[in-house]
């Protein structure tokens, strides 16, 4: 990998491939062949960032110097045992994958983690997202930050262990706050009260953590401990499934922030 | 109540009294006494909107134009009970308490309920918080909506019934997100990595649900039903707790995407 001269394959066209290839495209690296199992779903990215396309591991090319590995954590080492062999860096853009998946087919790999969280119909510019950088060795490493700084201002060196835990928080922070979102959405939908209303309360909660550690920006009546309303909202809601969630999160708060 | 000629006193010296009489204090009204159970609370907030306070509700004053109950729920009805006789309009600021708990105690009432998460210790505009009003009459609710529009651009009347679901909604999109906020601080705190890596996520997650509905912004490896990831995040979760939402929330959002 020679600066923007160098020549990148992504294997996985799903939303992390996606907005990656798009933000490289754009820098000016080039995007020499997407790989997808689906071969409608690869040529559909390959449009988008001028590269050719396959379905098959047999017609990956063999001279890039770099390849992207975006795919379901579960499909990766089959991909990667029916890779060609080729003179490339392989990096893999996962959470909870160790760096080593890598290790018994090339000499030079790492990992590109990006922190976010990636939809395909929402654009999203990298420049503050966090990178975390791991690799098998100096050079590669080097190589790593270079590409990982040409898109973004906001790098971290997070070995394979941390990122586990890194992603799990991630779960927590983005995947279960969206679905808390998405329950009060369906509550407000029943009631014909537009989602809107909710938007300033979403935009400070999450502000408020910039300058307040979560344990102190709790607010609410499970804090409080206020059996009165909790008992209205456990009376309110139909789906037995958030009650029970609307149980367990109460309790956990209300014992979280007994035991201070 | 003669616009902010009036003269207005809270009941209660919380987070939602405090940042309210202080919005109310710097938009020109009178406040005239806070009173809270505890002396040294009420007289911390009296001191800060230039007000006098008291701990005793028989020495509450009766000749004021607004009484704001700021209360915990299940304290309300006690406080409404032992109030002197008044001859001002009465509003709380509560999601799940109906407008006519004031009813049988005075001729003109209402409801002004800020849709806001708010914290003793973070400075917030009240510009763009949606406050919903009710009203006993035409009269009281366009007194309302004047002393609400002094502090608000985002007015709303929404009565009790649906009040309640609003604010069964908010604690999903706020009490909850937050502490899930906390659990990945937690997460993040026993690997020593710094909280702050997550607010570019937590900023994206809240920032996508303006163009993109809850459900079309889920994202993680419970809607892809990552089996792989999840076994592995379950495993390094120490906390039973923990573990018991994890599963809960992922068996619900792969629920809720596969029947879609």
């Amino acid at each position: 990998m020679n600066g923007k001269n160098g020549h990148v394959v992504f294997l996985g066209a799903g939303n992390v491939a996606t907005h990656l290839s798009l933000a490289l495209f754009e820098k000016g690296y080039h995007i020499k062949q997407i790989y997808s199992r689906r071969e409608e779903t690869a040529k559909e990215l390959a449009r988008k960032v001028n590269a050719s396309f396959t379905h098959r591991t047999e017609e990956i090319v063999p001279n890039a110097d770099l390849y992207i590995f975006s795919l379901k954590d579960s499909v990766l080492p089959e991909i990667i045992r029916r890779m060609p062999v080729t003179r490339g860096i392989w990096i893999h853009t996962a959470g909870s994958i160790p760096m080593d998946v890598f290790s018994d087919s090339v000499r030079k790999y790492g990992v590109f983690y990006p922190l976010q969280t990636f939809s395909k119909n929402r654009k999203i510019s990298f420049s503050g997202i966090p990178i975390c950088l791991e690799a098998s060795d100096e050079e590669t490493l080097r190589l790593l930050t270079h590409l990982a700084e040409s898109i973004s201002g906001n790098i971290h060196f997070i070995n394979s262990e941390k990122r586990r835990y890194l992603h799990l928080a991630a779960v927590f922070s983005c995947n279960f706050v969206n679905y808390m979102y998405d329950i009060g959405s369906e509550i407000l939908r029943k009631e014909e009260i537009p989602f809107d209303i909710l938007l300033p309360l979403i935009d400070e909660t999450a502000s408020k953590v910039r300058t307040l550690s979560p344990f102190e920006a709790q607010t609410g009546p499970a804090v409080r401990y206020d059996r009165n309303v909790m008992d209205k909202h456990l009376h309110l809601l139909e789906n037995e499934k958030q009650k029970e969630i609307y149980r367990l999160l109460s309790e956990e708060i209300h014992v979280r922030h007994s035991n201070s």
